[in-house]
């Protein structure tokens, strides 16, 4: 990518019409936007709902001239400025997303967001005393595999601190006491995470959360859970597979909702299995696939891949 | 193999105790048999059972002299009769069977079988309207694939007599009438088929056999479920799993049991799909898991490397 | 899908620049059509090429209005002709495809392609002895699975006349014979097939086309090797998967160019497998994942969703 | 598992004939050993060889019985010595090596050994700046996943002392120095590990090890190579695989032997990707693949289900 610029991603839930793709990409070409690449999806062509992401490259001058044009940035910069601090201005962004809503998104009355590369999110994680998926996740933002920031660990338990701060995150043991109970954590974990984070993760929370903590924590919870779901929901399902003389063990990412286990699913995986294989040698192989489901359906969704459609997701 | 001879199969299953294995393998070794493969598996070696697998090579001569060594088929051969021939015998093979069950089977209390390479199994495969998996145990059939003879095919719709009878297989239209309904057409089937075949494949047959007929049959019953079950038991399972956003779809064989979708499970397989595919698709994805799926299932089982543990199989 | 209408799709391959989505998808909504699904692909946003599959829904009534307004077809048709028989004349749709060259393609010097729902293709199979990717091929026919009409199977041997004739599609025994040899083979078969097929499939032929062959057959060609190419490319691949212990061995479906083994793979499969395994074993599940590899990668080629992308196949 | 006792594991390697099986178990059900599990395979039931691996269970009073009756460690042990001492007495188990060698072994020239189960390997790890698997295996060994203990971590770069250090384990910097080069590097690698470690693991580490190296180390070494083997060896395999357009990339766990990348392969993995993923996506996910490839060929050989049958392994 020879010139400077800035990459950006457009997401889009409308009910479908026609339209709306040319509205969308008549827009991004007059903003001088170049699509790298497009996915859409319809639900059903008659009355469904159409589902867009795309991600476009805007080079430096294009956004600035662009806003400039409409005039709706004019006054925030003085001639010294260059356009590079325009962009960054969180005004230069607003004006994009102000043009995107008075020009398209009206017409059409969509749900939609435009991100830019910048933008991290803060993912919180909770945990029990299992830490297979904790290290996995730590390790990879350490890497930069995520693009995203872990600003909290949160657990029922003391036992996995050392491993939160050894990647320099707060840990917040929030016992659930017997004083209080469930209800009780839930309203500290709230306090600590309820608008300074952007998505929650349970890996391996061991704990139900209530449908009022969901809704009121204000960002979408991912959790692991260890069968390949809907097959073994609830507790223990190792040990349930083997007794059924499974042939596959897997592992399932899905968002929570108030019913247990039963939340629109973003990524599955499974191993194959024998009955050589004892509980324990299975929650092994389990372990593994765990960390690897959890970790894809969490980089998905900070890719703005995943779409709640109803009950079920749409993966881009 | 240089010299002439023959294979077969050592199947054991008993409680387990120290010395199975030293008694089988000394009796196999006086026999003259030279073991190929050995597979056994303690489903808890204090107090578990024992299960055995043994696939031996028994030179021609051995098993003439082992046998009259022991002098028990003297009698039943002249001077001028091969050995070959003594093999051959029904007698020969059933004087190694009698020695194995005084010699080491009573003193274990195994349930055990011996059988020879050439002892070629019936199946019966009874489906409804959908062909493909019939024809694709037809074509296996056809190749060698299989080791059995499939003898019969029954339907409750005549759709399918002609891919029957097009390899050489009777075809039976056993209807599910008004009068006399599936306890009629399970009547039909009992006197076609009992005594008659030694296992049946229910090749997406999609009525519910009774526990009377499961008891009567005689034979191990194989139904291919179109779902990675226990997920999506019972009708339906590509529309629900679509519903359900699952990212894997499945198939399961398992021998039929009067609880419906629940037998012991014998093969799974899976693929990955997405919300692009229709249910029509997932369908096509599906036909494919489930042909494989079952004849894999059907060879493992007339390999005898199928043992049925309690609610599981253990899958040598 | 209340309305009647017309299922299309449209296939770009250009180089990459600003506003082909906006200019595309503006033509697609100015003739009336719904776009239902569609993805794009950049190689390299800056310089790189641009890829796209779009389906379209497009009501009866769009169609003929569209055209009409525009005048081109106007001499075509008598007032008494319903708008249907318009579309379903070669004239309309040539009028929709000139305009989409005149208004789009010729400013962004695109390849592309317009295809009806109702255009099917017309396959030819080369094989040799080896049936099970032939009879999966036809069987899949039958059932509607391949949206496209086999019109021909060719052998350098006999053996699979049957086969072919029994699904109604005529057999051409094209011996290798001693004078002429291969090349006399290919003269034959650009008797039969040039010009009257719009893919070749070579399911197991076992034979080496000419680069010369390739050039003229004027169609795509799709082999299928039993391998996980690029490992074991040429001969007997299993028996040295099996040398080489493995653990996983898998097919390749691939387009044919004169370089053998070598071309854009189109769809790929592995399964596991272990040292227990013979060699013929190791085929028979060979077997398994050629036929379902080849069927796939048809699937994807009449479904337009292969591109070829250099050495390199893009699958939308 | 009620009684006090111990498990053990014989493996056997020689050439096969009659009687291997009986005489085997025979000496283990006479030392009073419960066998648990048992596999064996033969290349060629004539002229090939004979495997087996067995895991045995002998209580506490057996072992010691057994070898005083054989009084072979009579004068070693006093009357107040209870036999829980005995056993861990270096002398005890040696004793039934020597009456396994002396009464089995010899008589079909077998190579074979019984290892303990307290009996843990000493590892040494081998990385160089990719620290994926070297924390992979750290962290599994601190799990108690892996039955071994990591002794050392040697790298020829010294960015990974920190990842050895917290984990408790000694970290050697041997760097590859303009003088002495690969030569030296290897000289010090020898004092550091030739006869204190009992297997070696190459876990990225991105040098050729020489012949000579191989010969002198005296353990196994396992590699893990970023290609699903044969396809790609060499360097850079991501990058081929992409440019090919492979439809699934994978990872090779293989024990090194001179020749580059083509020793008895031990595990290997493969996860489907498409033309959407940049060269560092698929090294994204080619971490996941060989960070579980390398830890399962690990744990595999230290449970010493691995048998090194020519070019290729057989794992029980």
């Amino acid at each position: 990518m020879g010139r400077p610029g800035y990459t950006g991603r457009l997401l889009v839930d409308c009910a479908d019409r026609p339209g709306i793709v040319a509205a969308v990409s008549g827009f991004l070409f007059d903003a001088g936007a170049n699509i790298v690449s497009s996915h859409q999806y319809s639900s059903d062509p008659s009355g469904g709902r159409f589902f867009l992401r795309t991600e476009f490259f805007l080079e430096e001058e294009s956004l600035a001239e662009g806003l400039l044009a409409e005039g709706s940035i004019g006054q925030a910069r003085g001639p010294a400025v260059s356009s590079h601090e325009v962009l960054r201005a969180a005004g230069a962004r607003e004006a994009l997303r102000e043009r995107f809503q008075a020009e398209v998104a009206e017409r059409f009355q969509m749900d939609w967001l435009i991100r830019w590369w910048d933008e991290r999110r803060r993912v919180a994680i909770l945990v029990s005393r299992h830490d297979h998926c904790l290290v996995d996740l730590l390790w990879r933002q350490r890497r930069g595999e995520l693009d995203a920031e872990v600003v909290a660990v949160v657990s029922n338990h003391p036992d996995l601190r050392g491993e939160a701060e050894a990647a320099g995150v707060p840990f917040h043991h929030v016992p659930v006491l017997e004083e209080g109970g469930m209800m009780g954590a839930e309203a500290r974990m709230l306090e600590l995470l309820a608008g300074e984070v952007d998505v929650v993760v349970l890996a391996r929370y061991m704990q139900i959360l209530s449908g009022d903590f969901l809704a009121r924590i204000g960002a979408p919870v991912i959790n692991i859970h260890h069968s390949f779901l809907p097959a073994f929901a609830g507790a223990d399902p190792y040990r349930r597979a083997r007794e059924h003389g499974v042939k596959l063990i897997g592992a399932t990412a899905h968002y929570v909702i108030e019913e247990l286990d039963a939340g629109p699913i973003v990524e599955q995986g499974v191993e194959r299995v024998d009955h050589r294989q004892s509980a324990a040698e299975l929650e092994w192989v389990g372990r593994d696939i765990e960390r690897i489901v959890l970790a894809r359906a969490l980089a998905l969704h900070l890719d703005d891949r995943v779409i709640i459609d109803g009950g079920r997701t749409v993966v881009f």
